[in-house]
């Protein structure tokens, strides 16, 4: 343990927010365009005059977000060949991108509760199964079926923790 | 069920964008900045002067951006005086704001996987009961115990879906 390893008592204030995971994340999806751009993907639309048509952006926007989430990891270029046309390309998710996916439908189901609650959402993600709409819950592993919120949680420091210098 | 109201059948670039709940969402958040401050107010860093150092937002910005999370619900100004001071103001989470929860630890859940697989995250939220780091999963509420990722959900249009018009 270094000695800038933080004394698991502290609070959040007293850590520095330098290696925070969540700000780590925002350098990647930390602008609506980018969340916009995964919606897209997710649901099938990946071609760049589809996605900007349907999702309301300029060339100019998509092209230097996508040239972002492609660098991130988080999308991947595949080229595709319809017969009698030239070559073109369609962007995928990456694993890592797929793991935004409880990201956006986080903000779905607040967008559908608290901004669309009489009309339901536009666009529904259930499960395959049975079609139920799925929800995206904060979870203990050890206690899968327990419904937790943030009365059920406490924070402290983790492992890469630096002391802030005031 | 109106003219406009979508088919069963549909896929996402049929249906209109404009009433999407991730749209909606992120007139709230879908800023950096606006997701940052909800991670230190979640965090219970309330303080005008405590959130711009330790988030590193200029005064301006934090000024604008409380604001905005105010207007949309998310956020509640509380008066509070300590001894021998001026009245001043606190900023908590509405219970609006508490079901952004969900984003914010998504975000520090991908941010820990992709961006600090080695070294673990500075910050952990765990289960209050047993201190097992929680996730944040996608979960079908009929078959809670099963792990969903995106190839065990689908998507269709939902009760407010509109056709889009080309």
């Amino acid at each position: 343990m270094s000695s800038d390893a933080h004394p698991p008592e502290a609070s959040w204030i007293e850590v520095s927010t330098e290696n925070c995971s969540v700000q780590a994340a925002l350098r990647v999806v930390g602008n609506k365009w980018a969340l916009l751009v995964l919606r897209e993907l997710f649901n099938g639309v990946r071609r760049f005059d589809e996605i900007c048509v349907h999702a309301g952006i300029s060339e100019a926007v998509l092209t230097r977000r996508l040239k972002e989430l492609v660098t991130e990891g988080v999308v991947e270029a595949r080229p595709y060949r319809e017969a009698g046309q030239r070559p073109r390309q369609e962007y995928v998710p990456t694993a890592a991108g797929w793991d935004l996916f409880p990201v956006v439908v986080a903000l779905l189901q607040w967008g559908d509760r608290h901004r669309a609650p009489q009309a339901g959402g536009s666009w529904r993600v259930s499960h395959r199964v049975c079609d139920t709409p799925v929800e995206v819950r904060v979870v203990c592993p050890d206690h899968p079926l327990e419904h937790i919120d943030h009365h059920g949680t406490r924070t402290a420091p983790g492992p890469s923790a630096i002391t802030r210098t005031p």
